[in-house]
């Protein structure tokens, strides 16, 4: 049937439509049911509210996460039929009893996930299957490939093109440091980035203190053409929509699938045209991971990536604290700009920056084995690094300024002398989080002291940084309620 | 903070509140979020849409489903607030993770279910997590539980109150048959119906096309004391509302997990006030389950019967073909009819709910062992039972009347001579659905022949009845594609 479009400025988070009792009745349509949309040859599936006398019956309601991806405008004609129940609900019943997928059926899964026809409690069941059952990598390479083809790609026929992924969950940004070291030396480092999840500050959130981090395609082009790099934030490219709304229902429940996570960075990559990439996995009591799982998916990584024909290694690093002083979106950006600077040397952040800056620079060819070190090194000292730094920041609308502090802050002063011996990743990374991370840019935490510091009695240990006395408050008492330090 | 309610008469499928932009931005309030509405003592999560202009800031449009639940009246003034994330997520991970649950922490998911505070998705995540890691009898017993307290309840103050309930599948209604001997013979049985899900009718669809099947506690009350029984939907009575959640997100993907289908069943009956309990367990090729997997649901159900002092009972019956000649909710209340009138004789509807009303007789000691087979073959033949179900229908505000046939019909002939080897009933269900069941009350088949009937060339084999002409063709198509008879 033809409906006209109404709009209500309505956000929904998820596609719905509402329609007007009487005409969704005549077509046996019901609430919650599912309908497609038509314009032309885009289409959606929506899920259905009903209305009673709030727009005329031939109207269709629709929110603004239809109107966007369709491009209707109010008063333009849609098609409107019941969509059918997808048949890639009986494949995901079939995944849930542990039976193998073949190429083809994970693909009709992702299609339907993209095209909006599945639920996210439908997702969560596939979520929930693969945690179940676990993939071969045969399903995992199809889910990578699925994923890929369902997404935007950025070609930029270039042979050598590297990448640098971390498992994550440590606080402190090597890649701004790295890309612009790799750069420097002449490599395409088309760098995307997460914003936080769980964390304080995702790269993508810090970088955005100084400089824009969501473009498009085409302008993401444009800049790597002038710098041999970018730094942005990989959500609104589209890269992988699928991917994309699996995360979304996973982060519902904190569930987060080795297979997935693996089929989720490769499919980035690929679609970034990346042909060399060093995968950080940093492991210890705080981390994601611990040694024994690094190394399990150092293999798994190795396999998918060889299957798609990318050179892959992956840096196994013992890691138990921060990896800079600061804490936060500008904090963290902050620690970058110093170490590029020179003006705070021999920091984690610098060491741990060169070590994988070395990496990519051996497995891209720039340099001998075990020369990379020196080149990195070099790189950074002379300051050629921070040079691509600001030429990176440039381009991308930014500039390096001096980052203003938190309206408020707190310093925490060591009620004796000890030596530090625990550094609570988690606890630090809560208490950052209490502080208004990373929605408050300049909240969070500076350590003045690190792990194995001797720390003397009345000496500042850390400071807090809130954009509200209140939370600074929270922050305090959540702080002498969990003390993340001894 | 206080909102003023704005009806749209927006039906959601959901609670669903609609916040403008400004409100929400400034309370931190994102698309998607969870809010808890109070109004006094009744509160309710909901899930947040944004709008902007659709209606003041100081108001908030919530879905009829909101409404509902807190009695509201337009331009009341409710408290609203951001809902944390709930603890009970935390526990379904766990779950997730195949570790056993504590009766806390199994009440604290159900709890957050009846209150909204889990999604669809979260609750799609613990029906996975039941289905992958199977529960304890502790576990499925806790469930029951909470299940029961989460719910209303029927206080009769009876002694011995009876009960049956059929695992399912198969198309017949024994169950106003069974009731009407029972209650004919004296007992208390309070039988509580569910509507179809799969299956083409269910006996609440089927009663009701001859009688109001929907009715408050207070009135199954006034029912039951009138007659000794009733035969009512289940569905409305709040007796168990989070798991009429769960069933409907396992309704998804047909996900039936063994344990929550045990809680499922028993704490309906045990808010009904049930002491002894037949439950019929058809097994077979196109039944639900095996005869091994018949035997482990016994055992399953009597462990946990006992741990709530019910007596329960377990007729397993090898069943290969429908049990009246009608399916769909008219043509099989016909059947219904026509055995308790004594117009069809020795079918196997009439031998299978004799089977059954004898179990029950000799369960409560109504008569010695063995001998309950005569006694509800004397009340079935004396006319006794007609008179107790007419008496039932009566009370229920319907009369026995005669049911008209649907619009449209059309006879299936036999091409050749043959004997019938199998009816396949998953398909004969499926055809009837196509056929308008179980919303066409008339629509349907009917059967002419039975298993093991020798049918000669050009003999009717079954009749195919629908609303409409397009759907009858849709159904004729059907079975010629399908032969659910050979």
């Amino acid at each position: 049937m033809n409906l006209k479009v109404k709009f209500l400025k309505l956000s929904a988070g998820r596609p719905v439509a509402i329609m007007h009792k009487n005409t969704a009745e005549k077509s046996g349509i019901h609430v919650d049911d599912r309908i497609s949309i038509r314009k032309k040859s885009r289409k959606i599936i929506a899920v259905v509210d009903i209305a009673v006398g709030m727009f005329e019956k031939d109207k269709i309601a629709v929110s603004t996460e239809i109107s966007k991806e369709l491009g209707l405008k109010e008063n333009d004609i849609v098609e409107v039929e019941p969509a059918s129940r997808p048949e890639s609900i009986s494949i995901i019943s079939k995944k849930l009893k542990c039976k193998r997928l073949d190429e083809k059926e994970i693909k009709d899964i992702i299609q339907d996930i993209v095209e909006n026809a599945l639920t996210e409690s439908e997702i969560a069941y596939f979520v929930s299957a693969i945690y179940k059952c676990g993939m071969t990598a045969r399903e995992v390479r199809g889910l990578t490939e699925a994923i890929v083809e369902t997404g935007k790609k950025l070609s930029l026929n270039r042979k050598i093109i590297v990448d640098k992924h971390s498992v994550g969950g440590i606080p402190g940004r090597t890649t701004p440091i790295v890309v612009s070291i790799c750069a420097a030396a002449g490599l395409i480092m088309p760098k995307t980035s997460s914003r936080a999840i769980t964390t304080p500050a995702g790269t993508a959130d810090a970088l955005e203190t100084i400089c824009k981090v969501d473009f498009t395609i085409s302008e993401i082009k444009k800049i790597i053409k002038k710098t041999g790099a970018c730094i942005v934030w990989g959500g609104s490219l589209g890269l992988a929509p699928a991917d994309d709304k699996i995360i979304q229902v996973e982060r519902l429940i904190n569930l987060d699938p080795d297979e997935q996570l693996l089929a989720s960075i490769m499919a980035k990559k690929l679609a970034m045209g990346s042909k060399l990439l060093l995968i950080e996995i940093p492991y210890g009591k705080y981390a994601k991971v611990n040694k024994k799982e690094a190394k399990k998916l150092e293999i798994k990584f190795k396999s998918l990536a060889k299957s798609f024909n990318i050179k892959v290694k992956c840096f196994i690093v013992k890691t138990s604290e921060p990896l800079g002083n600061g804490i936060g979106p500008a904090l963290e950006i902050k620690d970058v700009i110093s170490v590029l600077k020179r003006e705070t040397k021999n920091s984690l952040l610098e060491s741990r920056s060169l070590e994988l800056s070395a990496e990519i620079l051996e497995m891209a060819g720039k340099c001998k084995k075990r020369q990379g070190i020196f080149m990195a090194r070099k790189i950074l000292e002379s300051g050629t690094a921070f040079k691509k730094f600001k030429q990176i920041i440039n381009a991308q609308q930014g500039k390096i300024k001096n980052i203003p502090e938190a309206k408020y802050s707190h310093d925490i002063i060591s009620t004796k002398s000890f030596k530090i011996k625990i550094i609570d990743i988690k606890k630090i990374n809560s208490l950052a989080r209490i502080l208004g991370c990373p929605t408050d840019k300049m909240a969070g935490i500076y350590l003045h002291k690190h792990l194995h510091d001797k720390v003397k009695k009345r000496e500042k240990l850390l400071t807090l940084f809130a954009e509200s006395k209140e939370i600074l408050n929270s922050g305090i008492n959540f702080y002498h309620k969990n003390i993340p330090i001894k």
